[in-house]
């Protein structure tokens, strides 16, 4: 392996992802191409390319275009991604995506499971 | 939010995703539940449970343990992923995952592929 | 660069350090030592060594062991790291760094300065 | 804690950082300062803030603006990063932060480590 072609793999990075959101997506609701499908759109996102084409995110998956396109539409239908408007510093407008919508769902799983927990708890004791 | 909660978020971290692996894994044969499934052995791995059962894989994917067992073979067959026996410090005998073989077959990916581009590059100089 | 160099690499793994900890750690009161040491505590213990001695840690930066047991001292006593104490399946008693009290200090500190902008937001709009 | 805090702290993101480097900053030359300077630094490129003033950088740390300049200067000229310069889409030129210098040196000192080691094998066998 070339020195050059490693300096290009520390350079491309990596992509954090929260080990409380890989063991809860399908509680969320999402199946795998979902999921890695929103990674892919995190991973883009962050690398500068603020809204990827169906097709750019279609070519690092096993799916093609159309159904890229149909996975999208179904992810910002549901809420899991949205797409915002915003304009740059010469006043031209521009859109994004955002994985907020994504982390208001994990958030808000994560307070219905402890309500649970507490709830049963409690139950248990009045037992 | 109950601090707890987001203490509990934190403790559980992180997993770092090479973005090459994740911009490639379907150059190196993978499909998108065989990539989740490696991600969730690697996490598995990290959090001290370093031989998870098909059961405790397939409860966090969209797949039952049988079809989960089933992938796990294809990967263990196609050399993505590996057994290896370990011993403990007190000469128990153990199984482990390692993820050793994944990283060799990107890093052969990686040489391939520049290897081509270096002869590309020589063939259209000599044109 | 041979193979097995960087899949020794791949295997290390990566440390993810929340990018708000990294902006925030001098309003938490750590300079820049406290706060690589306790990144080394946090890497020991992800890799699975637990309790690190103060050498361990000493070993990987620019101070001795002694002032590096003294900075852990100090960073117990302020609360920034903890020990517990706990049992493996053998019965057999151990001790563990744990960064609870970091991610606690955290979570205090980004309550404060919400309240502290929604005040000054509120005064502003009375004025 | 409320949920826009949450989902502020989850858009901000972590940076990974090779546990490699970690481990060996020491061994590269760059002490504790050092090493957390160039680790803002690939935090503010990494967040788009391509070329941060000594003023942005010392901000997050313990450190004035001149001393933060100072050690600037310092791990340019010792390599262990650069500034490149680069042209926008409206032909403006731009400078960037690049750390393609600090994994070279990582690199290079991986693959001295490895030499050394395989000789003293080599030199044991011998014996």
């Amino acid at each position: 392996m070339k020195k050059e072609q490693f300096i290009q793999f520390m350079e491309e990075g990596n992509l954090s992802v929260p080990k409380y959101l890989l063991n809860n997506y399908v509680n969320l609701g999402l199946n795998e191409k979902e999921f890695i499908l929103l990674l892919h759109v995190h991973s883009f996102v962050e690398s500068g390319i603020i809204f990827p084409t169906p097709m750019e995110i279609a070519d690092k998956m096993t799916i093609d275009p159309s159904e890229c396109m149909e996975i999208l539409r179904h992810l910002l239908q549901k809420g899991y991604v949205s797409i915002s408007d915003e304009m740059d510093e010469y006043s031209i407008k521009y859109e994004r995506y955002s994985l907020q919508p994504l982390w208001e769902k994990m958030i808000t799983y994560m307070m219905d499971q402890n309500k649970q927990t507490t709830q049963s708890m409690n139950q248990q004791q009045e037992m």
